[in-house]
């Protein structure tokens, strides 16, 4: 079922703090910030040769990673997203293995423009799992 | 400096369990389980198409991830590794630039049977970043 790892989501109190760092200390090609309201983040894409790494900062007052950071001030690594290729197909055949899907079961529309779903990090040795549809 | 994403490391408590998981139900392609004792962890590779997870398991009494299991009993994402192509050079431009490297900053031969250096997790928004020359 899984496929590419599309993106490593690290979550960071300061986005251009975090920034610098990839692009300055680590030497990394990094994107401009963009602001994504509909998902509570601010992001910044770090482009590696086989994937990226995904720097999330809170937008918003309801924003889906001010909890992680009221537990980890400094930041960490918030989720890893695979991408599938039939969201629905995955997610019948993880409800039929028991794995919980997080919201109601119907994948939204994720940052990239494409389905995706969450899975529950209890049933993933405490990894919150994004599936993608590619 | 950064290259590819050599692996995403996830510590697990409980070994066969994670690899029951990711195999049965994500579906993904595993290796058999190895024993790892001079690096204090058991390992199981996790193939995806660009990269791969590895899940840890503690091995030994003074295994580097029992602490973080210990506050993690779930477990959880432990690191990222990035490869480069010189880990002297690169290891050395961190440095300059007020990374802290962890231990004596003489790369260790990792799991891979390659030099490898790990950094200090407060210079990179809480995530533990290991670097492995290729």
């Amino acid at each position: 079922m899984l496929g590419r790892v599309n993106h490593i989501a690290i979550a960071v109190p300061d986005l251009a703090a975090a920034t610098a760092v990839y692009r300055d200390t680590l030497g990394a090609k990094v994107s401009q910030a963009q602001a994504l309201p509909e998902h509570g983040v601010t992001v910044v894409f770090v482009e590696l040769p086989n994937t990226k790494v995904e720097l999330l900062e809170p937008l918003g007052e309801a924003s889906p990673i001010a909890a992680f950071l009221a537990k980890n001030a400094s930041g960490g690594m918030h989720h890893i997203c695979y991408e599938v290729a039939d969201i629905i197909a995955a997610r019948d055949q993880l409800a039929a293995g028991g794995a919980r899907v997080l919201g109601d079961g119907t994948p939204k529309i994720g940052a990239h423009g494409k389905p995706v779903l969450f899975l529950h990090p209890k049933d993933f040795q405490g990894t919150l799992v994004e599936l993608e549809q590619v």
